[in-house]
């Protein structure tokens, strides 16, 4: 039975934009397992099944429901530890606990300010209300004026992904020869910039971009498949 | 027969300060090898063994000589792994390998913002001249103008290791429930304040201190037995 998976989708409901998503979508893919989507609204707070906490991505896998993006990769781990490793055993889990934990505080915070008027552009009609009064008391000031300087901003965003792009020089994926959830941790706040917006992050010459695009190939180019803008 | 490590160190020669040697120092006591330390200062570039970069740690270990502490950390786990694992197999290695370029990238260039001063006043005074010249060019001010602000720094500061700290709440150390080249990798930068500077970097309710307190504490508190302030 296909495990399925609650993925947060914009106005057009193909264009699925979280990070917190994409990392379980990789992670089911890494997994092998058939999965059904079921596109989620940031305001369909009561179409999730329960026990949630009002936030995407959960899955429901038979009887079990299970949400939070590191909470469901400890879960398959764990659950389905004969399936490809996601962690490649405890030393692994608990060093890419913190390139997660590096991602979640540091990275997508600052990947937000440089797109978050493209994702609110993108959001189904039903959620703009809302994702503006909640971004906006968060970030501190109007989305549009959040991202009015943007390209200004660009040379630290990149520069501050220094360690990411030192790791990348020196192998292929953050997992080593192959790619692990240390990839798919990272790599959601690449996607969710290329599924929302236009801006580009990374420059074509950099190793963190070739990276990127080994990510958008793998399994069968399913993240490529979903809508979105070039790298 | 005994490892040897080339160590950096101050006027006092016991001050040992350098991040990148308490990474092997941590890692050759991890390994249980009995190791032999030779300090040695910025300016006795011809005291080290061929091959080196002119820098420290190096270590000899019988007729090898490896420099680098992330070639050196390699080096004993590819040579001895019999002895305590460091990184817990390839996986662990690869996720190690971003959380050391994070160390080397991000946290030590910050942490150097706000010691800089007192690395320099711990100094053998052969190394003054050659250490502020260097230094003032990368860092591009006086080193004392580098550091004159640094309390209004420290929020900062603190703020950006908002990863770390949320790891360490998650789990006893960066390799889960026993130390490992992750903790050490990082924990050479705070060792490197503690033994140079008597700035707190950290706030004692910090989870981040109390790991410190377990890093310090650990071979038989071998970390806190060099000269140093309180974390």
């Amino acid at each position: 039975m296909a495990i399925r998976l609650y993925e947060l989708a914009g106005a057009d409901p193909e264009r699925r934009f979280s990070p917190y998503c994409w990392r379980t979508r990789m992670a089911l893919a890494h997994k092998r397992f058939a999965v059904e989507t079921v596109p989620w609204r940031f305001t369909e707070k009561d179409a999730l099944p329960a026990s949630n906490q009002g936030n995407v991505p959960v899955i429901v896998d038979g009887d079990r429901v299970v949400h939070d993006s590191w909470t469901i990769a400890c879960y398959l781990e764990d659950r389905y530890p004969d399936a490809p490793s996601l962690f490649g055993g405890d030393t692994g889990r608990a060093a890419i606990h913190l390139i997660n934990d590096w991602a979640d505080r540091i990275l997508f915070p600052t990947i937000i300010r440089l797109i978050v008027i493209d994702i609110f552009g993108g959001l189904d009609a039903r959620d703009k209300d809302y994702f503006r009064a909640s971004r906006e008391q968060r970030l501190g000031a109007a989305l549009e004026q959040i991202c009015a300087d943007r390209e200004q901003q660009l040379p630290a965003f990149r520069q501050a992904l220094e360690p990411l792009r030192a790791t990348l020089r020196a192998q292929p994926f953050l997992g080593g020869t192959a790619a692990n959830y240390a990839d798919y941790a990272v790599f959601g706040g690449f996607q969710w910039s290329r599924v929302t917006s236009p801006l580009r992050l990374i420059a074509s010459n950099d190793p963190i971009h070739s990276w990127c695009e080994k990510m958008l190939d793998a399994f069968d180019g399913m993240a490529r498949k979903t809508p979105g803008y070039p790298v």
